[in-house]
């Protein structure tokens, strides 16, 4: 899990608008969705993580333009912490973003992002600054939802290593200097025409990974 | 993957046996059904694993009772390379049985002996020999099917560590010692009172896979 010396992950957002609590939480709904749910270390979800947004109502009431602006505001926030909850992982040197396009539908693209994401040859290819593409276009090929293997490509730290079904010629020293040089890794898988797009972020596995998770009880 | 060098898996089984194509195909696929594809090594399915069964003919044709038997037999052939294929896995020092009872149906049992199977936390918890009920149950619990959280139960090398959703006392050394002894550890989890069964085979998870797989292009 995420922090399992914790046990569990306790996100709490603090702030002073004077927000009702049925608005505040459909919209923590609606931003946890696109930020700490677009989050795995290594897939195994904990029992117990837990997001709260708490808040006071010292500040002005918030409504229609205003209340936009604060679930802006605090989709940012949220999308950050998950981000760095990524970077933090247990062993994690590097952290990676997927965003797959062109996916039947949102749900499908969800499916092949949290594959991806989810795959420990993928994590250990990040790991090791290895662009290896035979790696991600297989683990969305096997995840449970349809590609269109033809209109399938990918970009590694925006350079194109794999256009419509072909890996294409590119510089492998240049793109591994910037896989070992970011703290994060950029994927960017196309799987068809469709219209279902989702990112996840995840972090590398690396030989701490296990030595905490297999040294220690937790 | 199961064997990242060389690509890909490659099972042959050779016989003498005069039985047709379609019965042989037929068989097969029920065969690898309860064999290799019970297998998990990192939970990263290759894009080109193959199980071929070659028969010469050159023995007596198998019909009814005969046949029923070269089935059985060649189940047991199946079930041995599968489990070998484990033990063999990339760094692997021991290899898990997940045995999945009482689910709601085969599906559901399957589902969560995968997901339990898949787990780089149940993994790493065979790695260090920990008798970690916690990482076991909640990976049931997250997997995406039903189980009965007051029905389940966990048996560890034969030895109750967890029984109608509380854990129970049970010498931790002595589960330890087994765990490490073994080079294969058996984890029997029941889930409900559901008539669904399931079997899976996986390797437990080491600073060796990573390296293996971080440090070597593949």
């Amino acid at each position: 899990m995420i922090a399992p010396n914790m046990a569990t992950l306790l996100a709490i957002v603090l702030t002073d608008a004077a927000i009702n609590p049925h608005e505040a939480q459909s919209m923590l709904r609606d931003v946890a969705d696109v930020s700490f749910n677009r989050v795995s270390v290594d897939g195994h979800t904990s029992t117990n993580d837990t997001l709260l947004l708490l808040a006071s109502g010292q500040g002005e009431p918030l409504q229609r333009e205003a209340l936009l602006e604060f679930k802006t505001e605090l989709t940012e926030v949220c999308v950050d912490l998950a981000k760095q909850l990524v970077a933090d992982g247990e062993g994690a040197r590097h952290w990676f973003e997927i965003a797959v396009t062109g996916a039947e539908h949102t749900r499908a693209a969800n499916v092949i992002a949290e594959t991806v994401a989810a795959s420990p040859l993928v994590k250990t290819a990040i790991t090791g600054a290895d662009p290896n593409w035979g790696r991600i276009v297989s683990a969305a090929g096997y995840a449970d939802a349809l590609i269109e293997p033809n209109e399938t490509s990918l970009e590694i730290c925006g350079v194109a290593i794999y256009r419509n079904g072909h890996p294409v010629e590119f510089d492998r020293d240049q793109v591994r200097r910037k896989m070992q040089q970011r703290p994060e890794v950029k994927l960017k898988l196309v799987v068809g025409t469709g219209p279902g797009e989702a990112i996840r972020w995840s972090s590398d596995l690396t030989t701490e990974y296990v030595r905490f998770n297999s040294e220690y009880t937790t």
